[in-house]
């Protein structure tokens, strides 16, 4: 029998919500370990050896252990989803497709709506910060809409780990990219509807 | 005879460095294309076509198109590099490292990086900026300093395509990183030695 793969959170709805989702779209036995912050859990020595930087997710699969929620997807994709979850290497053009669409959507997505909570006080900040996020959001608008007004996922070959990693993380962008553009709406109620979505908890 | 690569970016030493540095590893040729910005050959409809984000790199690989640095590492070092700039599939613990160390380079290293170069005025947002800085070098530490203390390359393995992206990024936080740190001042002044980054002018 295969050893359950453990995975270490702080909630449902952390960083872990992407790994969650992809390991019950493959189904794919898995244990969550809920670390309370408040009570040292990420500062444990035990802990500190999976992950150095006392972060979460990490992700125990036998001897491989690995942190950062979108290599860990990436991981799980390639291991337990070739061809499928992830293009195979040898795919070149989807697997091209695959990569930028997982990477854009940790460096250029949500690198930047991490940027768009950015603690304000005054009301001149909150003016320059709203006009920061209308005018980003307006530049994902330009990579993503093309694409979703004409397909259901963001790959041509169907849905992926990268449509995993796209859907949890747009939602930080909710009010300038998805309310008022039809086909991230509509890419988002697919994406919700998920049965592997609704029982990883994800939104 | 192989259609030469093109990598379209703004200068030699923007994000468009590591891509040209892993051509040169490989001995892939290639063609830069510097695009003039103010020029407004970024937001050209040909080039829009290319990126729609109007934002370099962008590499063109006969008829495989993509953008997002690390993303065309990835893919440069899958096509050109399997098994040696990049681990294989199968070999999973290998595999699983290489793409923790891509991604993290991307969504803890260079997006935390990018903001500490927020701009700042007031003498109180310096000092701020200053603590925070310092704070999460430390952070980078925790995760850098272990390994590169014990190997010369941040996989077991030997060179790959994350030490280019790491070397390239951890310039950026120099003086909270890399000063007075000799795990992280050898390991960049081994990167700076390679020829194919003197090649590419990265540093």
């Amino acid at each position: 029998m295969q050893k359950k793969i453990d995975l270490y959170c702080m909630a449902y709805q952390d960083r872990s919500d992407r790994v969650r989702w992809l390991l019950e779209e493959l189904k794919i036995p898995y244990q969550d370990h809920f670390l309370k912050k408040a009570a040292g859990e990420m500062d444990s020595p035990a802990y500190r050896q999976l992950n150095p930087m006392g972060r979460t997710p990490t992700l125990v699969d036998g001897d491989i252990v690995l942190f950062e929620s979108a290599a860990i997807c990436m991981y799980i994709a390639d291991t337990y989803g070739y061809g499928s979850f992830a293009p195979k290497i040898e795919d070149r053009q989807a697997r091209a497709d695959y990569t930028k669409w997982m990477i854009w959507s940790v460096g250029s997505l949500e690198c930047v709506i991490a940027r768009m909570f950015t603690h304000v006080s005054t009301e001149e900040e909150k003016k320059v910060t709203h006009a920061f996020n209308k005018q980003q959001a307006e530049i994902f608008k330009l990579a993503l809409n093309p694409i979703l007004s004409k397909q259901d996922y963001i790959l041509a070959s169907g849905f992926s780990a990268a449509d995993i990693m796209l859907a949890t993380i747009i939602p930080g962008a909710e009010e300038f990219l998805v309310k008022g553009n039809p086909p991230l709406e509509a890419y988002m109620a697919r994406m919700m509807k998920r049965e592997a979505a609704v029982r990883a908890k994800v939104f």
